[in-house]
This record gives C-alpha cells, sequence and structure tokens, in this order.
C-alpha cells in the first residue's frame, strides 16, 4: 500500500447560504475548469440559514484564482476567503478501526493512543476505534503506520481551518 | 443567538473515484430533489484514486432512498452505504477562538479544556484556538456554552462515521 507525501494545499473558506443547490454550484464550479477538489468539510455556522465550506485544492494559482472569483459572484455566496497564505490553524480528524486481537497488539494500541493523546471511542475484545486528530500531512502519515496494528479501515474528515486572533 | 436542538440525522457514506466532477454530480442529485445536504465531509482515502464522502441529511426517508439509489447509478461511483440505522461511531471535530482576555477567563478555559479533554491548538494573551471532538447534537450545545468565555469563531468539519467491527 502506498502512501502520498501530501504537499501544501490550498485552503478556501466560503461562507454561504444554507440551501440545496449552493454546493451543487460551486462544485461544479470547480469541476467544469477540471480542477478537483481534496477535501471538502461543510456544515452549518452558528446561525443556521448559513453555512461554511472549507474547500482544500491542489493546483495552479491562477486558474483558483479565477474559479474563486466566478464563485464569489454566484447567487447565495457570502463570503469567499482564500486562508492558504493567512494564519490559520488547520486540522483534520481521522476516525480508524484496528483489529486488535493479535497478541500484544491491544498493549502497543492503548499506549501509543495514550502517547499522542489520541483517544479510545469504542472497543471489544477483536476491534477498536480510534480518534485521531492532528496536521493534515503528518497524520496521514501515522494512520498508515497503523497498518502493523491491525488497521482495517479509516475516515477522515475534510480539512477545517481557522484563523488567529489578531 | 439561537441553538438549534439537532434532531438524528441520515448518515451516509459514498465511494467514488476521484475526479473533479463527482461531487458536482452527488449533490446535484440531492439539490435536483430540493433535499438539502446538512454536513458534507470528503476526502481521499488510502488509495488515493478514490474518495470517501459523507454526508448528514435530515428529510424524509422515501426521498432519501430514491436519491441514493439514483446516485448509485452514476459514473464514478463504487459503493453507496446508508450508515444511518447501523452500529457506527459518528464524530465531529470543532475549532472554536476565544478571546480570554477578561480577567480570570484564561483560567476558566483552561480548567474547562483539561475537563473535557479537548485541546488548546494555539494561544497568546489575548486569544486562542481549542480543539473540540465529540458527537455531532452535544458538541454543538457546548461550543455555543463558550459565549460566556468569550467566544468569537468557529469552525466545524462535516459529521465522520465509522463502523464498528463484527
Amino acid at each position: 500500500m502506498e502512501v502520498q507525501k501530501e504537499v501544501q494545499k490550498n485552503v478556501i473558506s466560503i461562507l454561504v447560504n444554507n440551501k440545496p443547490d449552493v454546493l451543487a454550484r460551486i462544485s461544479g464550479t470547480f469541476s467544469g475548469r477540471g480542477f478537483n477538489i481534496e477535501s471538502i468539510s461543510a456544515n452549518v455556522t452558528r446561525d443556521p440559514a448559513k453555512t461554511k465550506i472549507i474547500i482544500t485544492t491542489i493546483g495552479d494559482n491562477a486558474t483558483l484564482a479565477r474559479i474563486l472569483k466566478q464563485i464569489a459572484r454566484l447567487v447565495d455566496i457570502i463570503e469567499v476567503v482564500d486562508l492558504t497564505g493567512r494564519e490559520a490553524v488547520r486540522r483534520e480528524m481521522f476516525l480508524a478501526r484496528l483489529n486488535w486481537s493479535k497478541e500484544g497488539n491491544r498493549k502497543k494500541v492503548e499506549a501509543l493512543v495514550e502517547n499522542k493523546n489520541w483517544k479510545i471511542l469504542s472497543a471489544d475484545d477483536h476491534t477498536c476505534i480510534i480518534e485521531m486528530t492532528g496536521e493534515n500531512g503528518a497524520l496521514l502519515e501515522e494512520v498508515m503506520m497503523l497498518e502493523k496494528l491491525g488497521l482495517e479501515d479509516f475516515t477522515r474528515t475534510g480539512v477545517v481551518a481557522l484563523e488567529n486572533g489578531l
């Protein structure tokens, strides 16, 4: 199994009205120019009428700038912010399921979780689900290291980012 | 500021080929029936040619079933799984920025973070960014309680879910 080394991504934050067709129009604007979205996180904000969408992409900056201009002109778009160069915290969460029934693995997993400040969310004699949070690139490498500890499956959120205070 | 009590959501996991137009076609299928996506998390899997998309929705189950059938027939869709009734861990992550410069607030925030097993990711004299993970509904209520401790802004991932082992 190969692990791709992840390169620096562009991080875009888009605040929109919480309407059914907004996400389709935004993702259509990216795909219309053949531009792939690496990850996306979208959820309602403290104002339930608004949704914040955070998108990470890898690709040509000039094309991305054109896409963002086009998105800013769409209906129901409130704000488009390119967080790429800004002082912001970027984090991601993984859930990983391990089969730790092999002799000695349970102790190793528990020690690793303790050491990394992760969390065990559910556990029985055979499997456990652990929660891992961290910076995007580093975390993917860490989850792949769990292969030897019985990694069965994992799922990850999109990257989220929040600007530091001024 | 009002907090909406969140009801039980449908949780859908969709495995797709990592192509630019897949997300647009999936979200277009939902919006074509006027069905709102509550949250979405999409990211590449351990096989970088594939992306896993986890969508939460609230709405009519019969309409949702029709939408999922339609999505399953689209090009580049590998698998559609409705996790709603299944034994799965569902988690979400929030990043929250607090202004803790008010006398006494820093100590209160630090104690709360310790108590809740959250993390302080960045901090200076004026503000901090904290990472909170938890189950979807409960976590939104907790972040809104941070209003009195100087909550300035927050961002949240979409919900992710992983099935328990058998």
